[in-house]
């Protein structure tokens, strides 16, 4: 692994572009299968150490559960592109054998008629693991400055 | 070239810095001056592998005429200041000698009250040429999540 | 230092989390502390070469004045989480032993209901020096697309 920085962002786009192009069959192959975490927090609760997440998968299983709805289109929610824009990555050793990359985040929807919105902004807190030259996410912490979108769950961020 | 990743990027933040400060007349030199493209395709159209564009451009010549009504300030148009956020870029080797290039963009727009708003969200799929360690676009397809804003292409994407 | 753009990048991003975070004690330490200036100034005067800022700080006393008012909570303005998408990152060879670094900068803000609206849009130029292996801003010049947002000031950009 000759640059692990580039390693990661491509990792961390690559994630988004599945999202992005709704693969969400391939959403959970970017978490460990063995120990995984995605939760969804306010930033003002993880400003303030309190753990408490509005929603979260904490095992492989429950990630596949999360996005089956979403790709036998049995969960109804309104249509609309999104695009992630990651932006400010910084990755660093984290404990043991994980890396730990916090990267601000801003998503964008595009409804059918083409108008573009903000959709929320964040931050990712990630701690991902390097195993066989292969990223995967042992933690995925979206952190949300923005709340209140009532769809901002239906799909994962 | 030590960092491939490193030139294309630099070559697509030139790009997009030419855009912003207006400089319509250097726009052309991005482009393989023997053969290019730079279309605009609505992203469900691209999804669909439709080929159609909204608008494009097949030759050199094709783009200095894009632009020529620009700088000779004779289309008019509403003034305003834009400014690209290019992210999540990835590159990939493309066929023959070419390098596939892959990145989210937002434009935003500010008029002259200072005004700031959202004038465009997409993607950008490039074919770009390296040639004598100088890259130059073989193809640009820029695919616009966000359509419907009628002075869309009055400028280069 | 082995890579320059990386390093100049990381210290962008500290800077960014820094102000993100709201530890604005620690801003001025982002500044040379024999030379340094903070300017704000509109896109329209930095296009026409006209260089009166909008607000400045030019010695590392004016920066910490600067905040003191933010980190004692005796300016009064309406809370908000900002966040800071810088993109588009160029490093170039400064003057003498500085590093010039241009980038395009959006700030998001979230109000505490958690709505997300855009707050800036501008651009970073700067000029950055490296002693010992950290860098110090030498010169940040803010220079904004969008003005007339009246809260603009009150927190470093």
């Amino acid at each position: 692994m000759t640059d692990l920085h580039r390693t990661i962002e491509d990792f961390l786009f690559d994630y988004a572009e599945c999202l992005d192009d709704r693969r969400y069959q391939d959403w959970p192959d970017f978490f460990d299968p063995i120990e995984c975490r995605y939760e969804v927090l306010s930033r003002e609760n993880a400003d303030l150490g309190l753990p408490a997440p509005i929603m979260s998968c904490y095992s492989h299983g429950m990630l596949v559960d999360r996005v089956t709805m979403l790709v036998k289109k049995t969960l109804t929610y309104r249509p609309m592109y999104l695009r992630h824009q990651i932006t400010n990555l910084r990755v660093r050793p984290g404990s043991a054998a994980t890396i730990t990359a916090r990267a601000n985040l801003t998503v964008l929807q595009s409804d059918v008629e083409g108008v573009s919105s903000l959709y929320m902004v964040g931050r990712y807190e990630d701690e991902i693991l390097i195993t066989a030259g292969q990223p995967k996410l042992r933690r995925k912490s979206v952190i949300l400055d923005s709340f209140g979108v009532d769809t901002m769950l239906a799909v994962p961020l």
